[in-house]
């Protein structure tokens, strides 16, 4: 295979390209194997990749687009009313095979109806669901969904278990502990949703499925796979890096507040750079879609340059474990062939999109 | 007022009257105005008691009670099957005017169910909810609800917006920033009852509503009260607890790593120790319940003596602030008068309570 190519949304995202061609041209001089296309107004982007002159654009090109997805656009106006969107232009380049990836900060409800429309999903996945990992006390968990879908039925919440489960073993996790997140641990809690897809899930023998798990066991590395509906997802999701940053300004604040304090502060500061560094909101940015016939990554839409290289980085990788090929021979067996007499009628529609 | 009395559920909380009592005598010396209602099996509590000679009997009484509910059983079978329950008879003294306030760390969902029963609720308030002041970058926001309704209404979650302004207001805010939590700011983001609930929170001049507010700008500060249904909140919660905890010990083990970072640790040590006890999730431990006439404060059911103390705490300053009286008198106006027009035909059964 020739070297992958990664389509970039350069329009989306609250900054837009003045953020994202920089994001991109760092990324190209960090990796030299990297190719990336730019989709969006092409004089606008050859305006500000003029800027770099280093760049090199042997493998830097750039697609035009004429039409811009908003931030606030309703999902459907996305589908109907812009045909030439960056958005639409660079799935539909992974979609033809120009590019293996595509990486967007734009609106995520477009995004995700888009990339449904013109990827389509993968036999057995009614939708795809948004993946990240989170730190935890001993290591890392992927945790889904994050916004994609706002009112999950069981039967969603069972495929997303799947999904999960496949995208850990890719990690390397041979028999990933997969869980429920919910607001107690007993039988008897939780709500109608959260206790159908435990049923499901106690009933697929293929899962190492473990029960539900509360928010700390999360933290604490009690699982590698945590499972929710996009609403919880997101709110933990964003909670969390508002947390995280909240207690690395408290410490910074902690070590200015007298002599004696800002030297032990001189003296912790490359520890405590760390510690910021290790649980830096950005470099856990980019959130990969699973159950797509097809890479997408969606950037934080409020990330700035360092977060989009890491949303730009994750989709290399996703694009090296080939993780869509994997995930289609194993849900093959796991949701088509298993799960073939289970209902599809159960399927509500999405309440919304969580915030790009 | 004589000195009020709480009444103490002795035998609720994964840990039970071992962990129960010694928090009580415990609370007792570092209070010389504190009253405590130990209920509970009298010959087990009058055991352990004997074994603090120390304490002040005038302070401490003993009610006894046979029944303990278990902290898996169902909210129904509390109500019907244990008229003498420990739970249930700690209520009854503050209805009865024996006690000023409860406080258990028992099953969520059954207490919540004994205390509507008992206590009954405020004129205007369908369903009471659970409230604590989390810790932010600029001082505090209270939360609501953390776990006593799993799915709630538009209606509701506005009910809850009217009394986390109004204990907002018994802190002394003047005009208590009242936000809907989402997934993003936009007006098309989030689940219908969401996006309905903020429908009605506009309306509401009394109240100076922000709109959406998302999970980062919580701990960020930007609102002083945030609302959202009892699964959402109750995750938000415990994820927020398990996270704090992660980075505590981080920043311990990265103090740990060499010679030269256990001397600088060391010399850090005071600081860092602070930052704990500031995140400590115990020290923020106890939740009240708003809209229920009479004061009922739950603690984490796996809460140590360290947490219970703090639900004690946090009772007997409900009790000072009688934040009841002030809800009626507030909620009258705002829910029963302004709002009597409101179809009370859209309150939705819960679907089960949070964990302990």
């Amino acid at each position: 295979m020739s070297a992958p190519i990664i389509a970039i949304d350069a329009m989306g995202g609250d900054f837009g390209p003045h953020c994202i061609v920089p994001a991109s041209v760092q990324c190209l001089a960090e990796y030299p194997s990297l190719h990336l296309a730019l989709v969006g107004q092409s004089s606008l982007l050859e305006e500000i990749i003029a800027r770099h002159p280093a760049v090199d654009r042997a493998r830097l090109s750039i697609v035009n687009a004429d039409e811009v997805i908003g931030m606030d656009e309703r999902p459907a106006q996305a589908l109907r009313a812009k045909p030439r969107s960056s958005m639409r232009i660079a799935l539909e380049m992974v979609r033809d095979g120009q590019a293996q990836a595509c990486v967007s900060g734009g609106n995520t409800g477009a995004l995700m109806a888009l990339a449904r429309q013109v990827l389509k999903t993968l036999p057995g996945v009614d939708r795809p669901a948004m993946v990240t990992a989170i730190p935890t006390l001993e290591g890392s968990c992927l945790l889904l969904d994050l916004g994609a879908n706002v009112d999950c039925t069981a039967e969603q919440l069972y495929q997303f278990a799947v999904m999960g489960s496949v995208a850990a073993q890719s990690l390397g996790i041979e028999q990933p502990r997969v869980s429920l997140l919910n607001i107690g641990t007993e039988a008897i809690k939780g709500n109608q949703q959260v206790k159908a897809a435990a049923g499901l899930l106690q009933q697929a023998s293929c899962i190492n499925y473990q029960g539900f798990i509360e928010g700390d066991g999360l933290f604490r590395g009690e699982t590698d796979v945590a499972v929710c509906d996009g609403f919880v997802g997101n709110i933990l999701l964003k909670s969390s890096e508002g947390l995280a940053h909240m207690v690395a300004t408290r410490v910074e604040l902690l070590f200015r507040r007298s002599l004696i304090a800002r030297l032990v502060g001189a003296l912790a500061l490359p520890l405590l750079r760390q510690l910021r560094a290790d649980l830096r909101p950005a470099q856990y940015n980019g959130a990969s879609f699973l159950g797509l016939q097809g890479i997408v990554v969606k950037s934080h839409g409020s990330a700035g340059g360092e977060g989009f290289r890491s949303a730009i980085r994750r989709a290399s990788q996703d694009v090296e474990r080939n993780l869509p090929a994997q995930l289609r021979s194993r849900l093959e067996h796991l949701l088509v062939t298993d799960r073939s007499t289970s209902d599809p009628g159960d399927v509500t529609a999405p309440g919304g999109s969580a915030s790009n």
